[in-house]
């Protein structure tokens, strides 16, 4: 254990300053594990085990196991970037697509764990509610340039549509349900996209 | 403790059949644990000292945590039916709102324990999976009802239309936002219905 100063460590205190192997290597320590031995297995002390750093670095960089998780997703998903390819239906499929095959391939365990710790964790809850808010801000832009082009109804909430896709996307995760084809998702963004009304 | 005997309890055998007072009880002390102390308090043990009841005839009528779980959030929904309004946009609206006022008055406790569980239990998960499936799939009445009336699109699958919409009220349900508008989920069922697009 660190010794206690009398003043408590800030931001801007050299200690607190994170060094970007260490940060890496607690990162890809963290990920090991929740890919590997699942989120039962993840805790601080596991993380700071397998990464060979200390219990209170981890803290004072990360103030909760919450915070961990979601850093550990976002590295994770940032070469994910948001299609542009003139066509609202093609890029509100490619954001389907690509978050179905982005936790086929391991994100899906480390979300899975972020939205189950989020049901008995108010401190992960607010984390993963501005999280998504922030993303699906982002994603919207997808719907914005729609509207901009003519395409998209005026009157369409970008977040709300981009929560009607994402949510199918959680109940194919939550569900154990990834393996969908193309076809199908294809077939939930036409919906969306043409409407399910004959006339 | 009950004594235990030499052949395995079979479903068959008196004692594998469920008392209604003592199912009630169980029921009841298992609902109550979930909504007043968590998910986290949630053990047979405890529902056993709640219920009085004994551990072993706990086990026998319920296999799994998981199982005694979905019971739990079955006995809540029973009194919610399929809304057959003759208008498929109104269904669907009153499908959407009811889950999320159900979900607001306790439902919603029990119904995110069982998704958290899922996503490290795969025998929840697999429970889970069967119960949504089987909903779905009556829910999906509302489209089928819709697409005879001539309504709705011949080659809309119901239950991905179905999966759809409570996809977006799951994701509402996981991230603590049930406060939702009668407005906003009516925007959400028209832009399903009539499509978002312009032309």
């Amino acid at each position: 254990m660190e010794s206690i100063t009398a003043a408590p460590a800030r931001r801007t205190s050299i200690g607190a300053q994170r060094n970007p192997d260490s940060e890496e290597a607690i990162l890809a320590a963290a990920e090991a594990i929740l890919i590997e031995e699942g989120f039962s297995a993840f805790s601080i002390e596991a993380v700071a085990r397998r990464a060979k750093a200390g219990k209170p670095t981890i803290y004072r960089w990360w103030p909760s196991k919450a915070a961990l998780l979601l850093d550990v997703y976002h590295r994770q998903k940032q070469d994910m970037s948001v299609a542009d390819s003139g066509d609202v239906r093609k890029d509100l499929a490619l954001f389907v697509k690509g978050l179905l095959s982005f936790w086929q391939d391991n994100g899906g365990a480390v979300f899975r764990s972020v939205i189950a710790e989020a049901q008995s964790d108010p401190a992960t809850l607010e984390a993963l509610r501005n999280y998504l808010l922030q993303r699906w801000q982002q994603t919207g832009d997808i719907i914005k340039r729609g509207q901009e082009r003519g395409e998209i109804k005026p009157g369409i909430h970008p977040e709300l549509l981009i929560e009607i896709l994402s949510g199918f996307a959680w109940s194919r995760l939550l569900t154990g349900r990834l393996d969908c084809s193309n076809a199908e998702i294809d077939a939930a963004v036409d919906a969306v996209v043409s409407g399910i009304a004959a006339r």
